[in-house]
């Protein structure tokens, strides 16, 4: 079987299963829309720590604590750990992973960082190198605004297209065929196919409009996919972007239009509805890799187990800002990558809920 | 074939071949020990850009296209590029390789990257994922210096035990067999295996003796690959570290006897021997992404092909160094990858060189 799939899509020959995921979320992300699907919703911002960086390593150890826990799983157990965050040197991912002792491959791709990760670590179950695989990322308000924007006590104005930085970490245990307890009745979660992203640059240099910025690459992603596989947007129930917010979707159903695909009625946008943005003052959405990471874990996960939704694209979106680049006058490029998730076909008409 | 080996180590069953690989260095690693074997060697710092970071894309972006050169591969017959640097959001990367258009999957492991990227590179293409992957990575002393030390100009002292950061970019073309001209009589160098480091971390917090934060990452990976593959130190014709530097080989020497594995005659260390410390005033030696991954392309590849050395491990070290989590009283940890490189053995007797 010949795995790659167009340009720049490959299908699975023996897709992984997800067997464990699990959504760490603080008290704003757990007065948002989605806040009764996540598994922990701390009050504390600080989650016991001392600074926003332990903060959100130690919301990174919960999450692979709670998703190995649901997957039934030891650390031993997993091959290798696929993961990072927005932090400079990915110290939240590096400092919070560091006591399991699992193999670990390090990854940036900004706010796409879930997509990135899932899409690697599918790969490695598929091709042979691994029987189970954690794909993890985070994001936490204060140490992005700390990294990327102004001090907190500074209380700058936000301006309407801006989005508001996730506090939150997602995790995914991923399994090859054999690891999973087949005999067990429950309705199972396949990746089936990826499609990576490429580096997109509109070059639009407003970092308080990441929207903007990362529309252009979730539209050459979404529409990789759509060609590559040579479907429809009504191929998939839901095609579900990571963090463009209420600008940048307008911006991306623009675009693919222009390619000819209207994803209007199929589309979704985590950053969109994570919060309640008029009522939580988070003007045009969520944003952060934890922003499609817990939707994922939490959210979309149920409504696929659920039947709600079969066959899912989900495309966390990524805008490369980095504060020395941006000060140099340079844009921000976007990245997005694209995972098929699908509900397992065979024998689950009967204990369906 | 089953490719897992031991807990952490895996191996190819249609190993990839290195087609290509090219280095583009500074000029003081243009005069340094290696100095000969480079593809470029640029005498001015900046690259004929503007700014350290813009000098570093540029450096990657003609490492790429050197290699892709050399591996008669346009970018479009690339089907990924897995790279990364050492700069906060990978922006050297970002803005170096995005005009190629290749699917893109950014990595950070500090100065083990070159590692990481060609393990998830050979893993993509023996799993069946690609026919064609680059790996790449660079570092740049003087957007180095300001990312994580003092301004240029400042003209801080450095003590013995410091490293210097590398100007170079390292980047290796692989194929999978189907992919590579077979008719021509060459040597052929293939990556057979692949040893996923763990982050290590003894707890050291000296951000100036960087070849000991990450010796006891260098002594994991090393000794987990002896150990899964069941083998002794003489199994490799050469064991060669990324950037430990004179102070830290010392220490992975000590580590590893520990274990009971006595490395010393067939070990080397990228960073040692890169420059002429004493005459270059360099220190403990060469540190940076960019130092494996043109030792690499440039001197090791080079002894591979002509049978001085038929299997390589090599084992690039990162120090997952940040200022911010440093100047919150955390520790250095560290990490390496080991790959696996072989020359081919079959019909090469007689076109040997």
């Amino acid at each position: 079987m010949n795995k790659l799939v167009g340009k720049q899509s490959v299908r699975f020959e023996n897709p992984p299963y997800i067997i464990g995921a699990a959504s760490v979320a603080g008290e704003k992300e757990g007065n948002g829309a989605f806040g009764n699907y996540y598994d922990l919703v701390e009050k504390d911002p600080l989650f016991g720590q001392n600074t926003w960086e332990e903060a959100e390593s130690k919301m990174q150890q919960l999450a692979a604590e709670k998703a190995m826990e649901k997957a039934g799983k030891t650390p031993e157990e997993i091959r290798y750990i696929v993961a990072g965050d927005l932090l400079g040197q990915l110290i939240a991912t590096s400092f919070g992973i560091m006591k399991f002792n699992i193999p670990m491959f390090g990854v940036y791709g900004a706010c796409s960082t879930m997509g990135e990760s899932l899409g690697i670590g599918s790969m490695l179950l598929d091709g042979g190198f691994a029987d189970c695989v954690m794909a993890m990322t985070s994001s936490h308000f204060a140490s992005a605004e700390k990294q990327f924007r102004f001090p907190l006590a500074y209380g700058n104005q936000r301006p309407f297209c801006s989005t508001w930085t996730v506090t939150g970490s997602g995790a995914v245990v991923l399994a090859s065929k054999e690891h999973v307890n087949m005999d067990k009745k429950e309705p199972r979660i396949q990746v089936t196919g990826v499609t990576t992203g490429t580096i997109t640059d509109y070059g639009i240099k407003d970092s308080m409009n990441m929207g903007a910025c990362m529309a252009p690459a979730a539209a050459s992603c979404i529409v990789a996919n759509l060609q590559d596989f040579g479907v429809k947007p009504d191929y998939y129930d839901k095609i579900i972007t990571g963090d463009l917010g209420s600008v940048g979707q307008r911006i991306l159903k623009d675009i693919t239009k222009e390619y000819g695909y209207d994803i209007g009625k199929k589309y979704m946008d985590c950053g969109t509805e994570i919060y309640y943005n008029e009522a939580q003052d988070t003007n045009a959405g969520g944003s952060g890799c934890g922003c499609s990471a817990i939707t994922l874990c939490g959210y979309i996960l149920h409504k696929i187990r659920k039947g709600d939704w079969k066959r899912v694209l989900f495309v966390p979106t990524g805008a490369l800002l980095s504060t020395v680049s941006f000060n140099e006058g340079h844009s921000v490029p976007g990245i997005a990558h694209g995972i098929i998730l699908e509900l397992e076909q065979k024998e689950m008409g009967e204990w369906h809920m």
